[in-house]
């Protein structure tokens, strides 16, 4: 075979073959085929698309370029979870614990990214001493011990996606729902999970600013994943505005711990239980999602939820302590209020800017090398559609370098609209997709 | 600026600012922007298309990325002359020659490039002790004393354009008018002459082998040669069936001969009229293609067309007996004959597929490491529309490898089609695009 006739073919709208992608996959992986090679090729899928059956094949031919967990030898249905990425989305930390409590081992292997904020890694690192490199053996064992594990993908998981991802990040080939649903379920099917359950989301802040393009992604996921034999449904959510009131590392742990004792902001804990109840059914736990949210709730007001989530801190080397009193996490000794400049209603709060005044305090990582500020983040006192005052608090920002302020300040300011007329909601959950 | 901004720009169909494709240039040809991203950029730009600024600015940039030839010295308008190629076109070694003996300077810097046969150089390089490597100096001190030099280009000479054509030539970016266009006219542009006359073929044998695809390449070139301040025309001619009868190396360089002397095939003659004449309109020395075309066929009855190819020759350390004597140029030593296997008229004559059986005999280059056998090629007895018997000899091959005879009669009998009627015969010359 030769890449430029690949090439060439997809060009001209044709489908590869399974040998073809195959083939390609591995000699990329392999460093025989050349990155310029590649980036045309992704260029073209680009423009021309991939039909389901080129996606599964392109899924499988990742799997295959590197490990694969193995957690069959662990009793139930095991699960997993992804989220397509938001600001002050701190589900995982949530709901892993909580379905865990209920009984469904949950085995969440993550990347770190790139980001507003830290990804769930980041975030759970701000609890001193966890670490999330754990090798495989250790990662199988907790899931198998405690039911709950999250840990950072290791270096030879799909590492066809790995290099495939790092190429389209520079070569304007991200945008193609094939493409990136076919790397986002290749690393959860070579996770080891039964049953994955999906967080598109949709609306500024999110990769996918289109709904329909978040159900057409949603769609293209689960059909990947029910065609390589898993259990799967993918819930399209709202990320118009951030989710819940927290952005940050540290305080968005904190905004967890509050959420586990059954004090967490309506709309995070509203999302949890729709994921969480899809969880339970998903894994026979549940006959239905009312049966579901029922077990849901008992964990968190008997406490079990809460104390899932200091046995995962404390099985990856965390001070579980710090679950009983977060106020020993991390926080930020310098800190600002943003008032509001009128009277009015905030007819939008933009996730996208929140995000960006979030990195600028130091709560992100621009680069590779940026080193994240646990403490730093923003305290959302106001979200879209609530009446305010000129003068009212909107939201506070912290950081531990005071040079960030006046800029991040600045660009918070700038992620609020307020005006007189009552703005129009958004549904937070915009819909199931399920084979 | 950073190379993803512009991969983005162009991938959702805006234009690129000059200064965006100035830099862009610089930092392909400096090897600070890598392969990978120049080779999305220009599947994006296949798919996407360029404007007419666009591909000016990019002709502009890349002439900027090299040497340019100086001719500005030399009395009167020089001319260059570039055919898009095709199989049998040994139209040079006899244009040139006679514009020449009419007094308009030809100056013409070639590639060597892949093929079925060789490029014009290796066709010259048929005559011994010939050499087209040419310091620039020699090659302007030529055109100056003897009116024509034809030469390879140096490797500074668009240097741009050479990375960039490697790398489109590999990843499935070939085939878009405006890099098309750019890659020809920039290095035309940089050659020096004032007038260029494009040769641009259409046909099965031809890179463009829709006529309307020749004509839209045609008139990209003629605007971006005017738009930089040149005389340009374009001549859109017919590549379905070969030029001439013989196809080869040497073989050529003989019809070429014969041609000077009056006694060249046809359609041969026809194109070399056609575009000598435009030739001589285009400097001033004729005032239409009338008395243009009564000018080169003065020089050829009187023998001055032959004279200046034997100057030509001399000039460039080749033997100018062998003009005089063309059986003392490279011969082969092994011969078959391709015998007609019905009665009937010959409807096609596929020119792509005379041309790889003339590589297939080692007339051409298959990788750039390959060595020309200059006595191997064809010699066509019958061409399309001509009426043949059963056992009639449609052509003859020749080689010094008499390994490779018996495929490339295969191939040759496959580019014959013979049957019944009498088929319909497309114009040689398909129309003129001039500004």
């Amino acid at each position: 075979m030769k890449m430029i006739d690949l090439i060439l073919k997809k060009r001209s709208g044709k489908a590869l073959s399974p040998a073809e992608i195959h083939w390609f996959i591995q000699g990329y992986t392999n460093r025989i085929i050349p990155d310029y090679q590649v980036s045309a090729l992704m260029m073209a899928i680009y423009f021309k698309g991939m039909t389901n059956g080129e996606t599964l094949e392109l899924v499988k031919a990742m799997i295959a370029s590197g490990d694969v967990v193995d957690l069959s030898h662990i009793a139930g249905i095991k699960v997993d979870k992804h989220s397509t990425g938001g600001v002050g989305d701190k589900t995982s930390i949530v709901l892993g614990p909580m379905v865990a409590a209920c009984g469904v081992p949950l085995a969440k292997l993550s990347g770190r990214g790139l980001g507003h904020t830290g990804g769930t890694l980041d975030k759970l690192e701000s609890f001193s001493g966890f670490h999330v490199e754990l090798d495989m053996e250790t990662f199988v064992r907790n899931v198998a011990n405690i039911g709950i594990a999250i840990a950072s993908q290791t270096a030879n998981l799909v590492p066809a996606d790995k290099r495939l991802y790092s190429l389209r990040d520079v070569t304007g080939t991200v945008e193609n729902h094939s493409l990136i649903a076919g790397s986002i379920m290749s690393k959860k099917l070579a996770s080891g999970a039964d049953a994955i359950v999906l967080d598109v989301k949709t609306g500024s802040g999110a990769f996918m600013q289109n709904t329909e393009d978040a159900f057409e992604l949603a769609r293209a996921m689960v059909e990947i994943g029910v065609n390589l034999g898993r259990r799967c449904v993918a819930v399209v959510t709202d990320m118009e505005q951030p989710l819940g009131k927290a952005i940050g590392n540290a305080s968005e742990v904190k905004e967890a711990i509050a959420s586990l004792k059954g004090e967490g902001p309506a709309d995070l804990m509203e999302i949890c239980m729709e994921l969480g109840a899809q969880i339970l059914v998903l894994s026979d736990v549940a006959k239905d999602t009312v049966v579901a949210k029922q077990k849901l709730q008992t964990v968190i007001e008997s406490g079990k939820a809460l104390e899932k989530l200091k046995e995962l801190v404390a099985a990856q080397g965390g001070d579980p302590s710090e679950v009983d009193n977060p106020d020993k996490l991390p926080g930020a000794v310098h800190r600002r209020v943003l008032l509001a400049d009128k009277d009015g209603y905030v007819q939008r709060l933009e996730a996208i800017k929140v995000g960006k005044a979030s990195m600028q305090l130091g709560a992100g990582r621009a680069t590779k090398a940026s080193r994240i500020d646990p403490g730093a983040g923003i305290l959302l006192h106001k979200k879209a559609g609530v009446l305010t005052n000129k003068g009212d608090v909107l939201a506070e920002l912290f950081t531990n370098d005071d040079d960030r302020l006046n800029i991040a300040t600045e660009t918070l300011r700038d992620a609020y609209t307020i005006g007189e007329k009552i703005p129009e909601t958004r549904p937070l959950i915009h819909g199931l997709v399920a084979p």
